[in-house]
C-alpha cells in the first residue's frame, strides 16, 4: 500500500527537478505502459485507480507475463494527485530513466537545438521511431524529454529511440563530423535544397528552436546548410513537420 | 471607446457558438495581425492594451497604410477578458470570416476528416501555405478553424489558404473524382506507397481523425489508399507530419 508520503513522492515526479533527483518518471494510460513493457526501459510499478483492475488491460497482462512488477491501488482522490490527464484511464506507471551515454552508431542522426515545445519534441520522437532512426541528440536548454506532454506526443516512441540529452551540441557535432558524418543544418536561408543531398552518406540533421532557429555558434561552425523549399513569401514550417519531411526523404 | 457590453460581446467570440452567430473571430499578437492585413480577410478592429501603442508595431502601421481600421484601447483588466495567451503582446484583432463557397480549381487539394486537435489542424494550414496548396476541405465534426489555438498553430497560414469547412466530405470527394481528380486516402493498411503515385494528376489527399483514421463511409467508397512506409512494428505518424510529407513529395 502507498502511504501519503509515497503519494507525495510519486506526485513530485511531475516536476523536472524531482525527476532528475530520483531518475524516475511517470507515464499514464495503457498504451504508454504497453510500449514501455515492449522496450528496454524498466517499469518499476503500476498504479491503478480503484475502479479498474489489471485484468481490464489484457495486453498489459500479456506483456508483464513472468516479470515481477509491483502493482498498487489508489482511491480516486489520491490517484488524481498523480494523474496529469483530464479523463484518465486509471492507470499510471513509474519508470526508471535509462543510461543515455552509449556511443552513436546509427547511419542517420537527428540533432535538436533548444526545442521548446513538448508537443514538437514528442512528435519528433514518434516520427523518428516510425522511420527507424535510433539516435537523437538533444542540446541543453531544451524541454525535458520526460515531461508528460513529450511522452504523450511521442505515443511511446520515446521508449524505442536512443536519446542523448542535455549535451554540448556543438562539440558533439564536431565529433561526429570528425568521425565521418556529414552535418546538415536545416535553415530557412540555405542555398541548397534537401532534395539534392547524397542519401548514402552517414548524416546528422540539425533542427533549431521554434522561434530562433539554430544557435549562432553552430551556424558559424562551417557545417552545410540545407532547406526545404516552399512557395510562400515568408513563414517557416513547424519543426516536427520539417523533421518528418527530412526523415521520409532520407529513408525512402 | 468600448463599453462593458462591447467587451462582453467581443469576449464571447472565444466561443465557437458566438463566432458562428456573428461571423467574427479574434486573433492575438502582432504577427497574426500582420498576416491578416496581407490577406483578403477583413480586419474590423484593433484592440490595444493601454501600455502599448500602434507605433510600437511599425509593420502593422505600414500595412494599414491608407485603410480605415478602428483602433480601441483598453486597460489591462478589460484586455485580459479578451486575451487567450499567457504573456500577451497587448494587441488583438477582430476579423470577419470570409465566404468559403468558391469553386475548387487547385491542382492539389487537402481533405481533412474529423481532425480533432487544434494544433494539428493549424499546423496543416501552415504547411499547406508553405507548399502553396490553396484548397483545403474540412469535414463536419472537426475542430473549429477559427479556434484560437488553430489560428496560432497556423502562424497566419489560415489567412492565405481557401478552406471549405463543415462539409459533407464524402459527397465532395465523389464530386471531385467525377471532375477528374484522383482521390487518395492515407491509411496505415494501404498496399501502395506514396512514392509510387503519378505527380502530374490533379489529386485530393484525404487524412483522417487522430484516433480513428478516415470514416468508414469514405473508406468503403472505392477510392485508392496509399501509405507512408515506416519501419516500426506498430504505431502511426502524427497527422500534420503525414500531411507535410505528402505535400513535400507531391510538390518537389
Amino acid at each position: 500500500m502507498l502511504s501519503s508520503a509515497d503519494i507525495k513522492y510519486y506526485s513530485s515526479l511531475k516536476q523536472k527537478k524531482y525527476r532528475e533527483e530520483t531518475g524516475k518518471f511517470l507515464i499514464e494510460g495503457f498504451h504508454l505502459i504497453e510500449e514501455c513493457l515492449s522496450s528496454s526501459y524498466f517499469l518499476d510499478m503500476i498504479i491503478l485507480r480503484d475502479d479498474v483492475e489489471l485484468k481490464d488491460f489484457p495486453e498489459i497482462r500479456k506483456k508483464i507475463n513472468g516479470k515481477k512488477i509491483r502493482v498498487e491501488i489508489l482511491p480516486d482522490r489520491s490517484f488524481r494527485k498523480l494523474s496529469e490527464t483530464e479523463s484518465s484511464q486509471g492507470i499510471i506507471g513509474v519508470v526508471s530513466k535509462k543510461d543515455m551515454t552509449q556511443k552513436i552508431d546509427s547511419k542517420i542522426v537527428i540533432a535538436l537545438d533548444r526545442i521548446n515545445d513538448p508537443g514538437n519534441l514528442g512528435t519528433i520522437l514518434r516520427t523518428a521511431y516510425w522511420f527507424g532512426i535510433e539516435a537523437i541528440l538533444i542540446s541543453g536548454n531544451s524541454v525535458d524529454i520526460y515531461n508528460s506532454k513529450v511522452i504523450r506526443a511521442s505515443q511511446g516512441g520515446i521508449f524505442h529511440v536512443n536519446v542523448k540529452n542535455d549535451i554540448n551540441l556543438l562539440q558533439e557535432l564536431i565529433n561526429l563530423k570528425d568521425s565521418g558524418y556529414k552535418v546538415y543544418l536545416l535553415t530557412l536561408s540555405a542555398k541548397n535544397d534537401l532534395n539534392g543531398i547524397n542519401k548514402n552518406e552517414n548524416a546528422v540533421f540539425v533542427f533549431g528552436n521554434e522561434a530562433d532557429g539554430i544557435s549562432e555558434n553552430i551556424i558559424n561552425s562551417g557545417f552545410e546548410e540545407i532547406r526545404i523549399s516552399g512557395f510562400s513569401r515568408c513563414e517557416s514550417l513547424n519543426v516536427a513537420v520539417s523533421a518528418g519531411i527530412v526523415l521520409h526523404k532520407i529513408t525512402s
